[in-house]
C-alpha cells in the first residue's frame, strides 16, 4: 500500500515539476486570464463542490467535530463566490516574476541583472478550511510556482472537488493544469511523501500549530518556511502614556483574540507598574480577558490568577493573557528572546532611547513603537495578500506576499567575455584549487 | 562520551547565542576596529600559529595525504599576512545591517520599514583549508554574526590556535570574544550536534562535496544553504560565433578546472556542429582535455571517449568534459535540467530570441549569454567578498556577499495606532477565526 502511495505521489510530484517549467516563463496576462477563469469555473460549479463540501461536513457531524471546526469546514454558494472574488483580487496583483532586483554594468562591460523567477513548485500543508485550498493555489499560479497542495484529511472530498474545478479551468489558458496539484491520499504517509520530495517539491510551508510545523522541520529534507506560531507580547515602558499604553493592549489581546498576532503576554516596568496596572486590569476584566500574572500583578487584582512558566510560552490564542512586572527595559527584552515565538513585539512608550533600544534588541519579525500587535499582517503592510507569517530568519520575515514565493537568477550578458586572472578577494568561495 | 561531547557543544553554542545578542546591535566602526584587531594579532602571532600548523601537518605527512592536499592545509607568515590583509579588506566594506530595504507611509499614518539585521549564528562545516577559519569569521562578525566553526579535524591544532587568537583580539573591542567559536571535537558527533542544534544556530553552511552537503540536508534540522556544486554547461547555439563559442569554452573548461563554475558540460546544436566541433575538440586537445562525447560527437575525432550516463552528471574539476549533439535548443534546455546542478549555464549565440528563450527556460542561479562561465563569482559580481555560491532558491542564489548573511525586520512606529475591523484578504495567512 505504502509503495503504491509513494508511486502514486511520485507521479503527481513529477508532473507538478513538469508543469513548473511550462508555468515559469509565463506572462502576467496568461496567468491572470487563467485566474479568472479558475473563478468563474468555481462560481458555475457552486453546486457540485457544495455536494462535495457537504459529504466532508457530515462525516465530520459523525465523528463529532466541533460546530466551530464544521464551521471552518463548511462551503456555501456565497462562501464560494468570496472565494472567487479572492482570486479575483490576486488576479489585480502587480506580478513579482521578471522583476529586475538590481543590475548593473561590470567594469569588464557584462551587464549583470538579478531578476526575480518563480520558486517553481510549493508544497503547502493545511487545516480544515477549504478556502486555502484555492487561495494557496491562486498565489502560487500568480507567482509562477506550482502548488502540491495537502489539507486536511477532513476536508478531502472539498478539496479534491475545487482542485478537479480549478484544473479543468486552466484547460486551455496556456497554464498548465497540472499547476494546482493535490497530494494523493489521506494518510499520515502522504505527508511524509511530501515532506521527503527534495528534488521535486523547492518549499514546503506547513500552517498549522505548533506540533504540525516542529514535526514538518524534524522530518523534511525540503527546505521549510515556518509560519504562524504568535507568542507577541506588549512592553509598557516606564515612560509610557498609560491610556495608550491600555488602548493598545487591549486592542492587541481582544481585537480578535484567535489569530497569531494577538498579544500573549504584556511586561509592564516596575516604575510604571502602580499607574498601570489597575487601569490595564479593569479594562481587561471588562473585556472578559483572564490575565495569568506573576506575584506583582497579583499584587493589584485577586482576579488574576498564578502564571507557570507554561504560561510564558503560551499561545492562547483565547481570552487569556500572561503578565509580569519587570525592573527594566533589558529585563523585558530578555524575557521576550528567551519565551518569544520571534512574531511581533510591541513597546509603548514616549522616550525615544527607549524606543530605539527595544528596537534595537528584540529579535522578531515585526517590533511596533506606540501601535497594536495585530498591525503584523501582509494586508495592512500594503502587500495585497498573504501566504503567511515567516517567524524565521531565512528567505523571508514576518508577513509574505507574493514577491517571497519568488526566487532569483543572474543574467549575464557579455561579447565573448573571458575571465583572466584576477586576485584572490575574501570569502570562502567555491575554490577548491 | 557523547553525552559529555553534546554537553560541551551546548555550552559553546549558548555563549554563541548570546554573544549574538550583543553583536547584532553594534555599529559598524566597532566590528570595523575589531576587524583590524584581529588582523593585527594574526600577524603577531604568526609563530604560534604556524606551530600549531605544524602538527597538524606532520599527521597529515603520517597519515599519507598527498602533497596537494597538504599545500592547502599550510600555513606559513606570508600566508597569515595574506589571510590579515583579507580581513582589512572585509573591514573595508560596507555593513549591511541596519540598512532600509523598504520603507514607506501607511495608508493610516503608520510608518513601515523593513531593515537588514544579522541572521544571528552562522554555523560553516568546511575542509581542511585553515584560511576558511578567519575568512568566514572576518565575513560574519562583519555582519553581525556570530561564528560556530566546524573545520576538518586535519586542520584541529591550526583552527584553535586561530580562533584562540581571534578570541583574544576582541577582548577590549566592544565585539565579544565569544562571537568567534570552534565546534569542540573531532568526532563525526560533534557535527551532528551542529546539525540538529535548531535555535540556537540560525543557519548552516556546509561547504564541500556533494556528498557532504547532502548527508547536511539529511539530517539537519538547522536550515541549510546549499552551496558550491558546479556541474555547469556551455551550450553553443545554431546561430553562434564559432571562434566565440570555441573561446568560451575553452576559457570555461581550462581556466581554473577545479572551480566550481568551471564547465564540465558542452551541448552544440546539430545545425552548427561540423562547423564548431573539429576547431572545438582541436582546441580541447591542445589544452589537455579529455572529451567525453555522445556519438555524433565522437564521429568527429577518434580522442573522444565515449560518454556514460555518469559523466552528464560529473563535477569532474579536471581536464575532462562531456559533449553532446541536441537538435534543437529546448533539448539543451531538457538536458541542462535533467542533469544540471543549477550553478551556471552559458549559451553561446547571435540570436537574441534565443538567447531570450535559454535564459526564461533554463532554472539555474546564474545564465550566461556570450560569457565563460568563470564569471559567477562574488568578486566579478562586485560584491567585495563571497560566502560561496548558493545553487538552491530559497533565502539566497548565486553568489552570496554580506547582504546574503542578513535577515530583516519589519519596524513599524504609531502613535497609538489600534486595529479597527479590515475587509479579508486574500491568502492563506495566520487566521485561525
Amino acid at each position: 500500500m505504502s509503495d503504491h502511495e509513494r508511486e502514486e505521489f511520485l507521479r503527481v510530484a513529477r508532473r507538478a515539476r513538469e508543469a513548473a517549467a511550462g508555468l515559469a516563463p509565463l506572462p502576467r496576462s496568461v496567468k491572470d486570464a487563467a485566474l479568472h477563469a479558475v473563478a468563474d469555473a468555481l462560481v458555475a460549479s457552486a453546486a457540485e463542490i457544495v455536494k462535495a463540501n457537504a459529504s466532508d461536513v457530515a462525516r465530520a457531524r459523525d465523528n463529532g467535530t466541533s460546530e466551530y471546526m464544521i464551521d471552518r469546514l463548511s462551503l456555501s454558494p456565497e462562501r464560494i463566490e468570496a472565494i472567487a472574488a479572492a482570486v479575483r483580487q490576486v488576479a489585480a496583483l502587480p506580478d513579482p516574476v521578471g522583476e529586475t532586483v538590481r543590475g548593473n554594468v561590470l567594469p569588464n562591460g557584462l551587464e549583470l541583472r538579478q531578476v526575480r523567477v518563480p520558486l517553481g513548485v510549493v508544497g503547502i500543508i493545511y487545516e480544515g478550511r477549504p478556502n486555502v485550498t484555492v487561495d494557496a493555489a491562486a498565489l502560487c499560479l500568480k507567482s509562477g510556482n506550482v502548488a502540491m497542495l495537502r489539507g486536511s484529511s477532513s476536508a478531502f472530498d472539498s478539496n479534491t472537488a475545487l482542485v478537479g474545478v480549478m484544473q479543468a479551468a486552466l484547460e486551455g489558458t496556456g497554464v498548465p493544469s497540472d499547476a494546482v496539484q493535490l497530494v494523493p491520499g489521506t494518510s499520515r504517509e502522504s505527508v511524509k511523501h511530501l515532506m521527503r520530495a527534495r528534488g521535486l517539491v523547492d518549499v514546503l510551508i506547513p500552517r498549522g500549530g505548533a506540533s504540525l510545523i516542529n514535526s514538518v522541520v524534524e522530518e523534511s529534507t525540503v527546505p521549510v518556511i515556518e509560519t504562524g506560531v504568535g507568542n507577541c507580547s506588549v512592553y509598557v515602558d516606564a515612560a509610557a502614556d498609560v491610556d495608550m499604553a491600555v488602548d493598545i493592549l487591549v486592542n492587541a489581546k481582544t481585537q480578535r483574540p484567535s489569530v497569531c498576532n494577538a498579544a500573549e503576554t504584556f511586561l509592564v516596568h516596575a516604575d510604571i507598574a502602580d499607574a498601570f496596572l489597575p487601569a490595564a486590569l479593569a479594562a481587561l476584566k471588562a473585556k472578559g480577558v483572564t490575565v495569568h500574572g506573576d506575584e506583582r500583578v497579583r499584587a493589584h487584582s485577586p482576579d488574576v490568577v498564578e502564571a507557570t512558566e507554561d504560561d510564558w510560552y503560551a499561545e492562547y490564542l483565547s481570552l487569556d493573557i500572561a503578565a509580569r512586572v519587570v525592573d527594566t527595559l533589558d529585563e523585558a527584552v530578555a524575557h521576550i528572546r528567551r519565551y518569544g515565538s520571534g512574531h511581533t513585539e510591541a513597546i509603548v512608550t514616549t522616550s525615544q532611547p527607549a524606543a530605539k533600544r527595544f528596537v534595537a534588541l528584540v529579535d522578531s519579525a515585526a517590533v511596533m513603537v506606540n501601535a497594536s500587535t495585530r498591525f503584523t499582517d501582509g494586508e495592512e503592510f500594503g502587500f495585497g495578500a498573504e501566504i503567511g507569517i515567516s517567524t524565521q530568519k531565512l528567505h523571508a520575515r514576518g508577513p509574505m506576499g507574493l514577491p517571497e514565493l519568488t526566487s532569483t537568477k543572474y543574467v549575464v550578458t557579455g561579447e565573448g567575455h573571458l575571465k583572466g586572472e584576477t586576485p584572490p578577494a575574501p570569502g570562502i568561495g567555491c575554490s577548491n584549487a
